[in-house]
Protein backbone atom coordinates (compact mmCIF):
# COMPACT_ATOMS: atom_id res chain seq x y z
CA UNK A 1 0.00 0.00 0.00
CA UNK A 2 2.70 1.95 -0.60
CA UNK A 3 4.86 3.36 -3.46
CA UNK A 4 2.05 5.07 -5.21
CA UNK A 5 2.48 8.90 -4.09
CA UNK A 6 4.62 10.91 -5.76
CA UNK A 7 5.14 13.31 -3.17
CA UNK A 8 3.72 13.51 0.93
CA UNK A 9 0.70 15.08 1.40
CA UNK A 10 0.41 16.90 4.93
CA UNK A 11 -0.55 14.06 7.68
CA UNK A 12 -3.91 14.72 10.20
CA UNK A 13 -4.73 11.90 12.88
CA UNK A 14 -8.28 11.71 11.67
CA UNK A 15 -9.48 7.95 11.76
CA UNK A 16 -11.72 6.43 9.01
CA UNK A 17 -16.02 6.10 10.61
CA UNK A 18 -16.74 2.89 11.79
CA UNK A 19 -18.08 0.53 8.51
CA UNK A 20 -15.56 2.29 6.23
CA UNK A 21 -13.80 -0.80 6.06
CA UNK A 22 -16.79 -2.93 4.74
CA UNK A 23 -18.32 -0.51 2.43
CA UNK A 24 -14.53 0.06 0.99
CA UNK A 25 -14.02 -3.66 0.33
CA UNK A 26 -17.62 -3.71 -1.00
CA UNK A 27 -16.28 -0.84 -3.64
CA UNK A 28 -13.51 -2.66 -4.96
CA UNK A 29 -14.82 -5.76 -5.12
CA UNK A 30 -18.16 -5.25 -6.71
CA UNK A 31 -17.91 -6.88 -10.41
CA UNK A 32 -20.68 -7.80 -12.79
CA UNK A 33 -21.61 -11.31 -12.16
CA UNK A 34 -23.47 -12.15 -16.16
CA UNK A 35 -23.92 -16.20 -14.66
CA UNK A 36 -26.49 -15.69 -13.21
CA UNK A 37 -29.58 -18.61 -11.87
CA UNK A 38 -33.28 -17.10 -12.33
CA UNK A 39 -34.28 -18.61 -8.79
CA UNK A 40 -36.89 -16.35 -6.51
CA UNK A 41 -35.77 -13.44 -4.30
CA UNK A 42 -36.76 -12.54 -1.11
CA UNK A 43 -39.63 -9.00 -1.38
CA UNK A 44 -37.64 -7.35 0.48
CA UNK A 45 -34.47 -7.34 -2.58
CA UNK A 46 -36.27 -5.52 -4.98
CA UNK A 47 -37.60 -2.86 -2.52
CA UNK A 48 -33.90 -2.26 -1.49
CA UNK A 49 -32.48 -2.27 -4.79
CA UNK A 50 -35.40 -0.06 -5.50
CA UNK A 51 -34.64 2.49 -2.60
CA UNK A 52 -31.02 2.73 -3.39
CA UNK A 53 -32.40 3.49 -6.71
CA UNK A 54 -34.08 6.34 -5.52
CA UNK A 55 -31.56 7.98 -3.41
CA UNK A 56 -28.77 8.03 -6.22
CA UNK A 57 -28.41 11.28 -7.53
CA UNK A 58 -28.49 12.46 -10.47
CA UNK A 59 -27.43 15.83 -12.40
CA UNK A 60 -29.11 18.83 -10.67
CA UNK A 61 -31.53 16.28 -8.85
CA UNK A 62 -33.11 15.99 -11.90
CA UNK A 63 -34.28 12.42 -11.19
CA UNK A 64 -34.93 11.53 -15.14
CA UNK A 65 -35.92 8.12 -14.64
CA UNK A 66 -38.47 5.56 -14.62
CA UNK A 67 -37.34 2.17 -13.07
CA UNK A 68 -39.27 -0.46 -14.79
CA UNK A 69 -39.32 -3.43 -12.81
CA UNK A 70 -39.72 -6.93 -15.20
CA UNK A 71 -40.77 -10.00 -13.38
CA UNK A 72 -42.78 -11.70 -15.65
CA UNK A 73 -40.84 -14.95 -16.76
CA UNK A 74 -42.24 -15.08 -20.19
CA UNK A 75 -41.50 -11.49 -20.76
CA UNK A 76 -37.64 -11.78 -19.13
CA UNK A 77 -37.33 -14.52 -22.11
CA UNK A 78 -38.42 -12.26 -24.47
CA UNK A 79 -36.75 -9.72 -23.45
CA UNK A 80 -33.52 -11.42 -23.34
CA UNK A 81 -33.99 -12.35 -26.79
CA UNK A 82 -34.30 -8.88 -28.06
CA UNK A 83 -30.38 -8.88 -26.32
CA UNK A 84 -28.25 -11.07 -27.69
CA UNK A 85 -25.07 -9.28 -25.87
CA UNK A 86 -26.84 -9.44 -22.50
CA UNK A 87 -27.99 -13.04 -22.42
CA UNK A 88 -28.05 -12.67 -18.61
CA UNK A 89 -31.49 -10.53 -19.10
CA UNK A 90 -33.52 -13.92 -20.04
CA UNK A 91 -31.75 -15.69 -16.66
CA UNK A 92 -32.47 -13.29 -14.25
CA UNK A 93 -35.03 -13.21 -11.39
CA UNK A 94 -35.92 -9.60 -12.38
CA UNK A 95 -34.53 -6.89 -14.28
CA UNK A 96 -34.60 -3.53 -13.31
CA UNK A 97 -34.93 -1.24 -16.59
CA UNK A 98 -33.88 2.48 -16.70
CA UNK A 99 -35.98 4.34 -18.59
CA UNK A 100 -34.88 7.85 -19.73
CA UNK A 101 -36.30 10.81 -21.48
CA UNK A 102 -34.59 11.26 -24.34
CA UNK A 103 -33.69 14.72 -24.10
CA UNK A 104 -29.88 15.21 -22.62
CA UNK A 105 -27.85 12.01 -24.53
CA UNK A 106 -24.08 13.21 -22.66
CA UNK A 107 -26.25 13.70 -19.30
CA UNK A 108 -28.26 10.75 -19.15
CA UNK A 109 -25.44 8.44 -19.94
CA UNK A 110 -23.83 9.44 -16.94
CA UNK A 111 -26.80 9.01 -14.90
CA UNK A 112 -27.34 5.91 -16.23
CA UNK A 113 -24.33 4.75 -15.45
CA UNK A 114 -24.22 6.39 -11.76
CA UNK A 115 -27.84 4.59 -10.84
CA UNK A 116 -26.67 1.31 -12.84
CA UNK A 117 -23.13 1.21 -10.45
CA UNK A 118 -25.35 1.71 -7.23
CA UNK A 119 -27.67 -1.57 -8.12
CA UNK A 120 -25.15 -3.38 -9.14
CA UNK A 121 -23.21 -2.91 -5.58
CA UNK A 122 -26.09 -2.88 -3.91
CA UNK A 123 -26.97 -6.32 -5.03
CA UNK A 124 -23.62 -7.93 -4.55
CA UNK A 125 -24.43 -6.66 -0.73
CA UNK A 126 -27.16 -8.54 -0.67
CA UNK A 127 -25.57 -11.72 -1.76
CA UNK A 128 -27.11 -11.54 -5.16
CA UNK A 129 -25.51 -10.73 -8.60
CA UNK A 130 -25.87 -8.41 -11.22
CA UNK A 131 -25.25 -7.32 -14.11
CA UNK A 132 -25.70 -4.17 -16.69
CA UNK A 133 -27.12 -4.96 -20.07
CA UNK A 134 -26.80 -2.37 -23.05
CA UNK A 135 -29.55 -2.22 -25.51
CA UNK A 136 -27.65 -0.28 -28.96
CA UNK A 137 -28.02 0.26 -32.40
CA UNK A 138 -31.48 -0.83 -33.74
CA UNK A 139 -32.17 -3.08 -30.60
CA UNK A 140 -32.61 0.14 -28.23
CA UNK A 141 -35.71 1.11 -29.87
CA UNK A 142 -37.02 -2.43 -30.02
CA UNK A 143 -36.54 -2.75 -26.35
CA UNK A 144 -38.28 0.60 -25.85
CA UNK A 145 -41.35 -0.46 -27.43
CA UNK A 146 -41.08 -3.79 -25.84
CA UNK A 147 -41.31 -2.36 -22.80
CA UNK A 148 -44.02 0.66 -23.96
CA UNK A 149 -41.60 3.26 -23.66
CA UNK A 150 -42.88 6.76 -25.55
CA UNK A 151 -40.40 8.53 -27.72
CA UNK A 152 -38.68 10.23 -27.24
CA UNK A 153 -37.68 8.27 -24.38
CA UNK A 154 -35.71 5.27 -24.44
CA UNK A 155 -34.48 2.07 -22.04
CA UNK A 156 -30.37 1.56 -22.98
CA UNK A 157 -29.93 0.10 -19.47
CA UNK A 158 -30.79 -3.08 -18.34
CA UNK A 159 -29.57 -4.36 -14.56
CA UNK A 160 -30.30 -8.04 -14.42
CA UNK A 161 -30.58 -9.22 -10.56
CA UNK A 162 -30.25 -13.23 -9.66
CA UNK A 163 -28.30 -15.67 -8.26
CA UNK A 164 -24.55 -15.81 -8.79
CA UNK A 165 -24.04 -19.37 -10.70
CA UNK A 166 -21.55 -21.71 -8.93
CA UNK A 167 -19.18 -21.25 -11.87
CA UNK A 168 -19.93 -17.08 -11.28
CA UNK A 169 -18.37 -17.69 -7.72
CA UNK A 170 -14.75 -19.07 -9.33
CA UNK A 171 -12.14 -16.58 -10.10
CA UNK A 172 -11.60 -15.65 -13.77
CA UNK A 173 -7.89 -14.48 -13.20
CA UNK A 174 -5.55 -14.03 -10.06
CA UNK A 175 -5.81 -12.25 -7.45
CA UNK A 176 -5.32 -8.45 -8.51
CA UNK A 177 -4.63 -9.07 -11.91
CA UNK A 178 -8.23 -8.25 -13.75
CA UNK A 179 -7.47 -4.37 -13.59
CA UNK A 180 -4.65 -2.58 -15.25
CA UNK A 181 -1.72 -1.42 -11.56
CA UNK A 182 -1.88 1.83 -10.26
CA UNK A 183 1.12 3.44 -11.68
CA UNK A 184 -0.21 2.60 -14.97
CA UNK A 185 -3.54 4.71 -14.32
CA UNK A 186 -2.59 7.57 -11.94
CA UNK A 187 -0.79 10.55 -12.81
CA UNK A 188 0.20 13.40 -10.66
CA UNK A 189 -0.78 17.47 -11.29
CA UNK A 190 -0.66 16.91 -15.16
CA UNK A 191 -1.17 14.31 -17.80
CA UNK A 192 2.10 14.38 -19.39
CA UNK B 1 -41.39 -0.97 3.68
CA UNK B 2 -44.60 -1.81 2.18
CA UNK B 3 -47.26 -1.03 -0.40
CA UNK B 4 -44.29 -0.74 -3.72
CA UNK B 5 -45.75 -4.07 -5.00
CA UNK B 6 -48.05 -4.73 -7.60
CA UNK B 7 -47.81 -8.51 -7.21
CA UNK B 8 -45.82 -10.75 -4.75
CA UNK B 9 -43.08 -12.20 -5.78
CA UNK B 10 -41.75 -15.80 -4.41
CA UNK B 11 -40.07 -16.27 -0.96
CA UNK B 12 -37.00 -17.99 -0.07
CA UNK B 13 -36.08 -18.09 3.74
CA UNK B 14 -32.01 -16.77 2.82
CA UNK B 15 -30.81 -13.51 4.78
CA UNK B 16 -28.56 -10.61 3.69
CA UNK B 17 -24.96 -11.25 4.08
CA UNK B 18 -23.12 -9.71 7.16
CA UNK B 19 -22.46 -6.35 6.23
CA UNK B 20 -25.21 -5.78 3.92
CA UNK B 21 -27.16 -3.39 6.16
CA UNK B 22 -24.07 -0.90 6.01
CA UNK B 23 -23.30 -1.11 2.26
CA UNK B 24 -27.31 -0.44 1.69
CA UNK B 25 -26.97 2.74 4.26
CA UNK B 26 -24.17 4.02 2.23
CA UNK B 27 -25.65 3.74 -0.81
CA UNK B 28 -28.69 4.92 0.09
CA UNK B 29 -27.32 8.43 2.04
CA UNK B 30 -24.28 9.10 0.08
CA UNK B 31 -24.85 12.32 -1.84
CA UNK B 32 -22.48 15.65 -3.05
CA UNK B 33 -20.70 17.57 -0.92
CA UNK B 34 -20.05 20.84 -2.48
CA UNK B 35 -19.18 22.46 0.60
CA UNK B 36 -15.62 21.76 1.34
CA UNK B 37 -12.84 22.69 3.24
CA UNK B 38 -9.86 22.12 2.06
CA UNK B 39 -7.75 20.83 5.12
CA UNK B 40 -4.95 18.15 4.76
CA UNK B 41 -6.27 14.45 4.45
CA UNK B 42 -4.48 11.38 5.11
CA UNK B 43 -2.53 9.55 2.56
CA UNK B 44 -4.21 6.92 2.85
CA UNK B 45 -7.59 8.30 2.26
CA UNK B 46 -6.36 9.02 -1.41
CA UNK B 47 -4.80 5.45 -1.74
CA UNK B 48 -8.15 4.04 -1.15
CA UNK B 49 -9.84 6.25 -3.19
CA UNK B 50 -7.20 5.19 -5.81
CA UNK B 51 -7.72 1.83 -5.23
CA UNK B 52 -11.67 1.90 -5.84
CA UNK B 53 -11.12 4.11 -8.91
CA UNK B 54 -8.95 1.24 -10.10
CA UNK B 55 -11.37 -1.26 -9.39
CA UNK B 56 -14.32 0.17 -10.83
CA UNK B 57 -16.25 -1.77 -14.05
CA UNK B 58 -15.66 -0.27 -17.49
CA UNK B 59 -17.37 -1.50 -20.65
CA UNK B 60 -15.62 -4.66 -21.61
CA UNK B 61 -13.41 -4.01 -19.06
CA UNK B 62 -11.42 -1.31 -20.83
CA UNK B 63 -10.43 1.04 -17.93
CA UNK B 64 -10.19 3.85 -20.57
CA UNK B 65 -9.25 6.55 -17.71
CA UNK B 66 -6.47 7.96 -16.59
CA UNK B 67 -6.56 9.59 -12.77
CA UNK B 68 -5.16 12.93 -12.62
CA UNK B 69 -4.65 13.66 -8.69
CA UNK B 70 -4.06 17.80 -8.48
CA UNK B 71 -3.16 18.87 -4.64
CA UNK B 72 -1.34 21.41 -5.36
CA UNK B 73 -3.22 24.61 -3.89
CA UNK B 74 -2.40 27.41 -6.53
CA UNK B 75 -3.43 24.43 -9.45
CA UNK B 76 -6.67 24.00 -7.21
CA UNK B 77 -7.51 27.42 -7.29
CA UNK B 78 -6.75 28.46 -11.30
CA UNK B 79 -8.44 24.98 -12.40
CA UNK B 80 -11.52 26.53 -9.84
CA UNK B 81 -11.66 29.62 -11.43
CA UNK B 82 -11.99 27.50 -14.84
CA UNK B 83 -15.18 25.93 -13.81
CA UNK B 84 -17.40 28.71 -12.12
CA UNK B 85 -20.49 25.73 -12.28
CA UNK B 86 -17.68 23.64 -9.52
CA UNK B 87 -16.96 25.88 -6.96
CA UNK B 88 -15.83 23.28 -4.92
CA UNK B 89 -12.64 22.32 -6.93
CA UNK B 90 -11.11 25.26 -5.45
CA UNK B 91 -12.00 24.14 -1.74
CA UNK B 92 -10.98 20.63 -2.48
CA UNK B 93 -8.48 19.33 -0.08
CA UNK B 94 -7.27 16.99 -3.84
CA UNK B 95 -9.39 16.50 -6.98
CA UNK B 96 -9.29 14.04 -9.16
CA UNK B 97 -9.81 14.55 -12.72
CA UNK B 98 -10.81 11.72 -14.79
CA UNK B 99 -9.03 11.84 -18.34
CA UNK B 100 -10.76 9.70 -20.60
CA UNK B 101 -9.50 8.84 -24.60
CA UNK B 102 -12.03 10.57 -26.66
CA UNK B 103 -13.18 7.59 -28.65
CA UNK B 104 -16.17 6.68 -27.57
CA UNK B 105 -18.78 9.19 -26.29
CA UNK B 106 -21.57 7.36 -25.48
CA UNK B 107 -19.84 4.85 -23.42
CA UNK B 108 -17.15 7.18 -21.75
CA UNK B 109 -20.38 9.10 -20.23
CA UNK B 110 -21.46 6.18 -18.59
CA UNK B 111 -18.34 4.61 -17.61
CA UNK B 112 -17.60 8.24 -16.08
CA UNK B 113 -20.96 8.09 -14.34
CA UNK B 114 -19.94 5.00 -12.73
CA UNK B 115 -16.23 5.28 -11.56
CA UNK B 116 -17.40 8.54 -10.16
CA UNK B 117 -20.29 7.28 -8.25
CA UNK B 118 -17.58 5.00 -6.34
CA UNK B 119 -15.75 7.69 -5.12
CA UNK B 120 -18.61 9.76 -4.10
CA UNK B 121 -19.60 6.46 -1.89
CA UNK B 122 -15.97 5.66 -0.59
CA UNK B 123 -15.31 9.38 0.36
CA UNK B 124 -18.22 9.89 2.68
CA UNK B 125 -17.51 6.23 3.50
CA UNK B 126 -14.02 7.91 4.49
CA UNK B 127 -15.68 10.47 6.53
CA UNK B 128 -15.00 13.17 4.24
CA UNK B 129 -17.12 14.96 1.53
CA UNK B 130 -16.89 14.54 -2.68
CA UNK B 131 -18.92 16.86 -5.27
CA UNK B 132 -18.54 15.65 -8.87
CA UNK B 133 -17.66 18.72 -11.36
CA UNK B 134 -18.44 18.60 -15.04
CA UNK B 135 -16.41 20.52 -17.70
CA UNK B 136 -18.56 21.42 -20.54
CA UNK B 137 -19.00 23.95 -23.64
CA UNK B 138 -15.43 25.46 -23.99
CA UNK B 139 -14.57 24.74 -20.39
CA UNK B 140 -13.86 21.20 -21.68
CA UNK B 141 -10.59 21.98 -23.81
CA UNK B 142 -9.56 24.56 -21.47
CA UNK B 143 -9.60 22.28 -18.34
CA UNK B 144 -8.19 19.52 -20.93
CA UNK B 145 -4.99 21.68 -21.84
CA UNK B 146 -4.43 22.91 -18.14
CA UNK B 147 -4.05 19.25 -17.33
CA UNK B 148 -1.76 18.53 -20.34
CA UNK B 149 -4.63 15.90 -22.11
CA UNK B 150 -3.48 15.63 -25.45
CA UNK B 151 -6.50 15.22 -28.03
CA UNK B 152 -8.75 13.96 -28.62
CA UNK B 153 -8.50 13.02 -25.12
CA UNK B 154 -10.07 15.05 -22.21
CA UNK B 155 -11.48 15.99 -18.96
CA UNK B 156 -15.21 16.09 -17.43
CA UNK B 157 -15.68 14.86 -14.57
CA UNK B 158 -13.57 16.28 -11.81
CA UNK B 159 -13.96 14.58 -8.19
CA UNK B 160 -13.49 17.50 -5.68
CA UNK B 161 -12.75 15.51 -1.71
CA UNK B 162 -12.25 17.26 1.22
CA UNK B 163 -13.46 17.93 4.84
CA UNK B 164 -17.53 18.42 5.07
CA UNK B 165 -18.30 21.83 6.14
CA UNK B 166 -20.27 22.72 9.42
CA UNK B 167 -23.23 23.94 7.20
CA UNK B 168 -22.52 20.72 4.70
CA UNK B 169 -23.74 18.74 7.36
CA UNK B 170 -26.79 20.56 8.38
CA UNK B 171 -30.15 19.05 6.08
CA UNK B 172 -31.28 20.98 3.60
CA UNK B 173 -34.59 19.02 3.66
CA UNK B 174 -36.93 17.06 5.24
CA UNK B 175 -35.74 13.43 5.94
CA UNK B 176 -37.08 11.21 2.91
CA UNK B 177 -37.89 14.13 0.74
CA UNK B 178 -35.55 15.14 -1.80
CA UNK B 179 -36.74 13.04 -4.09
CA UNK B 180 -39.13 11.98 -5.73
CA UNK B 181 -41.78 8.57 -3.93
CA UNK B 182 -41.13 4.93 -4.88
CA UNK B 183 -44.79 5.29 -6.43
CA UNK B 184 -43.67 8.22 -9.57
CA UNK B 185 -40.80 6.18 -10.23
CA UNK B 186 -41.19 3.01 -10.67
CA UNK B 187 -43.59 0.29 -13.13
CA UNK B 188 -44.14 -3.27 -13.46
CA UNK B 189 -43.32 -5.03 -16.36
CA UNK B 190 -44.02 -1.81 -18.90
CA UNK B 191 -43.75 1.92 -18.82
CA UNK B 192 -47.56 2.55 -19.62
Amino acid sequence: MSGVFSTAMPQTNEKSPAGADVVLRALRRTHQIRDLRPDPVRDEVLEELLQVARWTGSSTNWQPWTFIVIRDRDRLTLLGELLPNASHVGRASFVIAVAMPGEKPEWESYDEGRVAERLLIAAEALGLGAAMGWAYGPRRAQVSEFLGVPLPGYVRTLVSVGHASDAAKAPKSAPGSARKPLADLVKYERFG
